[in-house]
């Protein structure tokens, strides 16, 4: 038996197409940072937001919510006095922030390169 | 001999570090779309921006402007009449494209369970 939707093919390249506002999602300003951290362990609210340096608390929180819907993220309600909640990434989640720290690690790893390159390229334009 | 600046080690955590920018125009809005393009192959600027479906004349500009900036992408202009502007991936673009592709890959990929959980969490919160 075959899932009529199976046949749609999903094309990020396609304006309307749904998988180009998840790709938003996890690669947006916020996103890839928050999913890189979550790929240390589970944070607090407050301790992610010490992490991702420079993050505002609603964008932080929009962020996370956007996640949580696309299925990458769950928050969980822990029953102490008072309440913790913590967030952690999913199997999927983390299938992404792998490959979103990957890209991550690559970029750092070659910014003097890339440093090097912008001088160049500002040096030659300024002359 | 060792340079001073291998000492220091980039961050994109920390809110002023440049690779943090340089992860920016990567996966921003347009820059992941354009890299994963020119990882299919060396793109005009007309036909690029028909394959990123929905950018603007002037986004997609700027955006390829920061990528040519950051060593990413090359604008070659090809002594033609009328000439022929050219743009294609430098070696560490090809590194950053294949990582960016394979992030849009598993995104694709998965469009169907991230689907299902956006239904799921919509309905969740509607009820």
């Amino acid at each position: 038996m075959s899932d009529p939707s199976d046949e749609l093919v999903a094309s990020v390249f396609a304006r309307e197409c749904p998988s180009r506002h998840v790709l938003a999602d996890v690669t947006g300003k916020w996103g890839g940072l928050a999913l890189a951290a979550l790929h240390e362990g589970s944070y607090r609210f407050n301790a992610l937001r010490r992490r991702v340096d420079g993050v505002s608390e609603k964008m932080l929180a929009q962020t996370l919510q956007s996640l949580e819907r696309d299925g990458l993220v769950v928050r969980e309600v822990q029953a102490t006095i008072p309440p913790r909640v913590e967030y952690s990434l999913t199997p999927l989640g983390e299938q992404v922030a792998v490959k979103m720290k990957e890209l991550i690690d690559l970029v750092e790893g070659e910014i003097t390169h890339i440093r090097a390159a912008q001088d160049t390229y500002d040096t030659e334009r300024a002359g």
